[in-house]
């Protein structure tokens, strides 16, 4: 198999844009298609599974990659986690790739059985790439990038987080030339990616960097040119077109823009509400999806 | 319901000490009385459930407190998930306490989904506390402390860690009166326990502080005065009892200490050759856990 690397950059490049669909599922945002009358937590699983895999069918032909996230899987207890289990063999069954976010992390043979349960199709999780938490330090990571590297599968380190109080640790000052914690977690997430990346330019190791700081967001694409790097942050959380521009090469590469609810969630929203009537709630979906792309476009953003 | 650092209280002193056993499933390292001949991965989770539920069959009346490691269990995907669900309840059943080592983290309604699947009874999961990581900062970890309130559920936050690269992040320098990233998330801690403190002299924040860094782990305890820590690095990892006895008060409460392989295992371990094969592997864990416990009492650690 290609490395996960060269798999992204020719999913980008086949579907023309770099979006990400987040699948997020929460009870009281499903069309109602997709809910049962009972509300059991393997009722509600299943409602979950169902509605993330006709988002699949809706987006797969469309993006390149899609990004459970398993929080709300896994607060259905086992019955969620089942469901999360259907949700990543219907993508990859559907041919797009798929991010696990779970920002797992752990120490020495945990962190081993974290990459080996989740990374590849060998996996009893089958995921494409994993995101992944700092904090336990580098000796922590490693056992995660080499489990990926193994296994033609990526990670995602946390690097430079979307919410307001992500500079709590991570903005923390450091000499030159890493400046921040950040930036010392960007300089490890470099080094991982350029040792072993291969001709499509880029190493397994990404790095996950908000879009509600675009000039961080420049910065960390020049620190790291080897690196894939996960954009979350855009739409709902206020990041727009304009602000992830900073993420991509000059050629078009390097950045997953990720939007969750302002997709999955489109039928409720009002500039969606015609659409939603006529085509349904993955009319609606699609829609969404398309102006996205169309809103990246226009702003230069497209791969080359 | 009483709170979660009033529950513990009462667990370590009616078992009159502060052992948290680890349960770390590995299928290499399973008594053959817990295997069949089958491996898939079914199977193998059916094996995980047996010996973990085994274990706190023995050590529920000897100990307060459990930590099943969600590594493993996630390791066997949907089915290893159904077999943690069991161990988690089997422990409640037993009355001894529970730490879901899951190490999570994110923002928040995805950091709510989290902490209201994971905790209290009411809850998909059902464990008492959770490990959670603190790099994207403390409007990440608020979800999860309100959520433990609300439900008289408790939080272990990664403060200092036992691996050897843990310094990479947590040892960067600040100004007093935080001194070290570790330092300012020990704060964050502290500052919330102390605030949600209640007669049992601790809140609901506790802290992760590793075992491999004794003068660390004092200094720990009195910057953090109303918090409980989780003390991980016992035993396999190269801790002894009087590298513990700083995360003590001086009542002799506050410090749990975690042992994984050197109790689960004991089986495989010479020292405890004789008792195996007179009482089974569970007798072996039996063993190992009372001499852990005097071990500690050895060197003064036994609540008051």
């Amino acid at each position: 198999m290609a490395s996960f690397a060269s798999r992204l950059v020719d999913a980008v490049r086949s579907k023309g844009n770099p979006v990400c669909v987040g699948l997020d599922p929460r009870l009281g945002s499903l069309p109602e298609a997709c809910l049962e009358s009972s509300q059991d937590l393997e009722t509600q699983a299943r409602a979950y599974a169902k509605f993330c895999c006709q988002i699949i069918d809706v987006v797969a032909p469309m993006v390149p990659i899609v990004k459970p996230q398993a929080a709300f899987f896994e607060q259905l207890g086992p019955h969620g986690m089942v469901a999360l289990g259907q949700v990543l063999n219907h993508a990859r069954a559907q041919g797009v790739m798929t991010i696990l976010d779970g920002k797992r992390n752990d120490i020495g043979s945990t962190a081993i059985a974290y990459a080996e349960g989740w990374l590849g199709g060998s996996s009893a999780w089958g995921a494409d790439s994993l995101t992944v938490s700092p904090y336990l330090g580098s000796d922590s990571l490693e056992p995660f990038s080499e489990t990926a590297i193994q296994r033609d599968c990526g990670i995602f380190v946390l690097v430079k987080t979307s919410n307001p109080g992500g500079g709590y640790l991570q903005d923390v000052t450091l000499p030159e030339p890493e400046k921040h914690v950040y930036g010392r977690v960007a300089r490890w997430v470099e080094e991982q990616s350029q040792n072993s990346s291969d001709n499509s330019g880029f190493g397994p190791v990404g790095a996950v960097v908000g879009a509600t700081y675009p000039a961080q967001l420049k910065a960390m694409r020049e620190a790291m040119p080897h690196v894939w790097l996960l954009v979350p942050g855009y739409g709902a959380q206020g990041g727009g077109a304009a602000d992830v521009a900073g993420g991509f090469n000059e050629l078009g590469l390097g950045g997953l823009i990720n939007s969750s609810r302002g997709i999955i969630f489109a039928h409720q929203n009002e500039d969606y509400a015609e659409v939603a009537r006529s085509d349904g709630w993955q009319g609606a979906v699609a829609e969404a999806t398309r102006r996205m792309i169309n809103d990246l476009h226009g702003v230069g953003i497209r791969p080359n």
